[in-house]
């Protein structure tokens, strides 16, 4: 290997163990609190539960946006990638980092707390699945707006991204939260999933997140005039 | 229609858009959270449903504020109206898109959640419809009051209005909320009043709001000193 | 009057307006949030007061400070006097100013509500006042040296110090708020007790808070090595 | 003592008491919020407790930063040092401020309410140490992650790590506070433990939170490439 592609492979290393890291932190943190609400009888409340989530993603972000764009969800990846703004090849290897690091979490959790509320895993209410398939979908649509009117357009306040994105993650589970889950991010739903084996409606955590995110790509490109005032790669 | 004639069009749609979306959002997610925590027997909590609507306010700020301005809310586009700040043409343009998206909004939560709870329509508490008018207009007074110190004053630091104004939308609805329906705001209250068919002293949620609007617009404009200090329409 | 004094006299004017309307809006908001708590058989809930409060405070200094400083509190008036940061011949109006809008607030409640909860006024938990003396002047301690740290001097961060001061006055309403009433305000204590005419301990709530913000004073020009590094008064 | 001698140790005084004070302050509110919520039967909340911890540490970074870099725990300062941003002979000095802050913390709540909830100590829920020592080593790891990404790294927006290093410390008290306590800091842990004396599992709490910020400086060296990127001290 020669020294400008070590150099290459060093940095996107770089990223794939930060969107590793992230992610557990996230799936760590959020289903966390569902697991610890359930063993301490409530104590923790659904609002806080969401305020978890909320929090930890504006944590995150601002802790490694800078060094892996601070994905943390394959669906965004995803909408990144068809937006144009990130290259194809890192695709797979950001979605294999982001799950394994969400697996682990999962994984954790498991051999501190034992088996119980199904390690956090999202199931729509009473398997009522077209409601949290439409649902779920919307929410993933309002939360890849944001990430893009706040994140990347050059015209929005520098910095206010983490605030307004993780906002919106914490909003959108107090509301929805009880209904679908809120999950909006396949991995975060996969972990618990995978080390809970619960797999009832499973596949919809997959397609309505990613459709959501791909509809929010659409409009805001229509929104932003075909995204010309989004910042080039090398600026975010 | 000639090349710039077309490009004004396709910018004023664009904002239009923007504003039937961040309407949308609003309402989806403020009256879903009214809606959810309802059939959730309050799990959401009188707190949470606050939140929601403040939270959802910042992030649509910081997500489309550059897009169209981020009024969402026909009495905050008359008050910029009225203030000198937006062209009279397109007040009922932005109205119109508002009060759709906001519609839009009710219809998807009504066919998702059937009609409960009035779909998060707003009504006086105990019918007293005069105690609701006072208050709406010093809610509104005050929201607007913060819109126009925090996001169009230049001597604001710049970028923290999303979080002012977003606070204030939170808070008034924590404290009001349960005696007014702290709606500050005739799209989101015509919305579900439309698709629940509510109507009981409906009119007090257009004429209080926009009444408390103005009379922000007549204060701050002594406050600064005929708006000396605020910033040009290009530079918001 | 000569043109110039005219100017001053105007500039003044707008100030103290610009006081009374803030801290209205603090006592409409805060303590209407108690009112409608008792009202609503605790749905905001104490930690729901607390964010009003804190919340409220925030979004008054992104939407006044570039007017008035956004005091709101004779007892932050009278530490910015004494660490030569504010003017002696505007002390007394601001505070006027102060009480008047307080005042206001109260009346309006009143008028609206009732007289119930005492309006909002602080009491000592148990009429222990020695307690809630000793514990005021730690809170109000705490709030002047955030003002001072995040808001004046230099170094700090642009713009945030409205986030800072805000939390800290919900963080002490939420953490003492059941002892002592966590006035650290006057101008908040004097205006329900006036209206509710509820004057036990009151005096209290003026010395503590003067002692406190005194205090910070003092500390905080230690802290500051004589306050070289803090901002002029033509910078705030 | 020569000139430049006598101002070095000035300055250093002044960084040691602003490190107690802010350890004083978040001891007071935040173990200040545990013994509240007791006496008031339960009004505070988990989740407010978990707020007043979480905005405490927002608001003194701002107000104190930029005196003394606001470690406020010796984990913290341990790991800046052995990041190479701290000079050893400061290490000890600033340890001892933060614990002498955080007992008269402790000292004065114990002279205000008594020996009441352990005066906010923490515990492993059913003395399960295995359990608390793994969880206070991801939490800390996390916390202090945050610190270096966000406050650290020149690439990250500047402000705003005040707010994702105290939504950290919220978040973690909110869904990790009633397993095991969340402490993350030994001298929040070691202060109500010798007025309270409750020495039960004490050690961990000393050992957790350092191993857990000590292996964040490892990840974060490598994840920004042998901290190349990060400010140099005369920056933070």
């Amino acid at each position: 290997m020669k020294g400008k592609n070590r150099q290459l492979f060093a940095t996107c290393s770089r990223e794939l163990v930060a969107e590793s890291i992230g992610t557990f932190t996230l799936v760590f943190a959020g289903t966390g609190a569902v697991i610890v609400n359930y063993l301490s009888h409530g104590v923790v409340t659904h609002l806080g539960v969401s305020f978890v989530f909320g929090a930890v993603v504006t944590a995150l972000i601002y802790a490694l946006g800078h060094i892996s764009g601070a994905h943390f969800n394959p669906a965004v990846t995803l909408a990144f990638w068809s937006s144009g703004f990130f290259q194809r090849n890192r695709v797979l290897p950001y979605i294999f980092a982001q799950v394994l690091g969400a697996v682990v979490a999962s994984g954790v959790l498991f051999l501190s707390f034992g088996s119980v509320a199904n390690l956090g895993a999202t199931l729509p209410q009473n398997g009522n699945w077209q409601q949290s398939f439409t649902l779920e979908i919307i929410l993933t649509f309002i939360l890849m707006l944001v990430i893009l009117g706040s994140g990347l357009d050059r015209r929005a306040p520098i910095g206010f991204a983490g605030i307004a994105i993780g906002l919106t993650v914490g909003l959108e589970a107090a509301c929805m939260g009880s209904i679908t889950g809120a999950s909006m991010n396949p991995a975060r739903s996969f972990a618990p999933a995978l080390i809970s084996w619960t797999w009832q409606h499973h596949w919809l955590y997959w397609i309505a997140p990613i459709l959501g995110a791909q509809l929010a790509v659409w409009v805001y490109r229509y929104l932003s005039n075909g995204f010309s005032e989004l910042k080039h790669e090398e600026e975010i």
